[in-house]
């Protein structure tokens, strides 16, 4: 084995460590609150020593950091192929609810995530709420295209209708997580079709 | 002062304290997470002993319980409120999410147990998710009036616009509770009306 393929093979396993890493860190936050989670709990979940994880992460913030870029970077995933695949900007958006309610349900990293940044006072220095003001921008500009493409309401409220989804999308998933961790959310979404699509195709003016 | 004035006047004022430990919770709770408060900074908070606060509440959890009961009670005056005022089902609805926002904006003590029953792991013994089953009820029993009164549309699907208005209230709630304390709250319920009546009123049969 060449110097080249050693260090091909040590990065490899590098990348390995930090997705055990933070799979474990998912798993330990899901557990417990964030204040309350040691280091040495993510090092025992993952079943690696604490040196091995310090050499990855710094302290705690750090982990903490690296979930909610993973989930930001997952959800986002879904927009892309939810965008390849859309006919219509309404496809788009009611499939934009399904695959995040679907990733939501199944992805333990995500749920690591949105309970991190669901938690007052955790001490992470993160704003919070950035996230959610993206995503507002993301439904805004789907919906801006389905005036466009005839697929919504002419005279829709595109900035209100972009606020409600998000509000109906946040609490179907807060609610959720409260009920069976996430199992329900793609039942609630499926129920709430119907409702966003008489919101989006309704003209607001007297026939 | 006979005995039975005495008597008053020492229940009149236990009463108080407890209103002003109730209040001093609350300032707590919204200040630091439920882990981190303890019964010495409530009271503090509230300006008296120790050994006062033990007389009204055994420990924390007692204090936890009676903020999310006090929390519960005013919510539920809203609804009388409104239930009384209102003419139409849609106007009684409407009206609703108006007052809550309202209440929740301005009411430190509600807030404060918005706050309890959002943290996970808190040690706390309530189930969280119970008063929100219990707000979809109200809204499907409000929702099944507006069919019966004609001030919503004959087809309505009652289950599934009661649990979309639960989910675009508590969405409303958790979002500008990031954004600002909830001081935005009646601002997203006016913006979300229009939505609101549309999804109450539109027929979903082809026309």
């Amino acid at each position: 084995m060449d110097v080249n393929d050693a260090k091909a093979t040590k990065r490899a396993h590098g990348l390995e460590t930090q997705r055990a890493l933070l799979a474990a860190a998912g798993a330990v936050f899901s557990r417990m609150a964030y204040a309350d989670a040691r280091l040495k709990d993510i090092a025992e979940e993952a079943g690696i020593s604490q040196g091995s994880l310090y050499f990855h992460f710094g302290n705690k913030d750090d982990v903490a950091r690296a979930v909610l870029s993973v989930q930001q970077e997952r959800m986002g995933q879904v927009l892309t192929t939810v965008q390849e695949l859309a006919g219509s900007a309404l496809d788009c958006i009611l499939g934009l609810f399904e695959g995040l309610a679907d990733l939501i349900a199944t992805d333990e990293l995500v749920q690591a995530g949105i309970r991190l940044s669901m938690q007052p006072a955790t001490g992470l220095e993160v704003d919070s709420s950035a996230p959610y003001v993206e995503w507002v921008e993301v439904a805004a500009s789907i919906l801006r295209g389905g005036v466009a493409d005839g697929s919504m309401a002419p005279d829709l409220d595109v900035r209100a209708a972009a606020e409600l989804l998000n509000e109906i999308f946040v609490g179907a998933q807060v609610l959720s997580g409260l009920e069976d961790k996430w199992a329900s959310l793609p039942r609630r979404v499926a129920s709430a079709r119907a409702g966003i699509r008489t919101v989006l195709t309704s003209s607001t003016r007297a026939a």
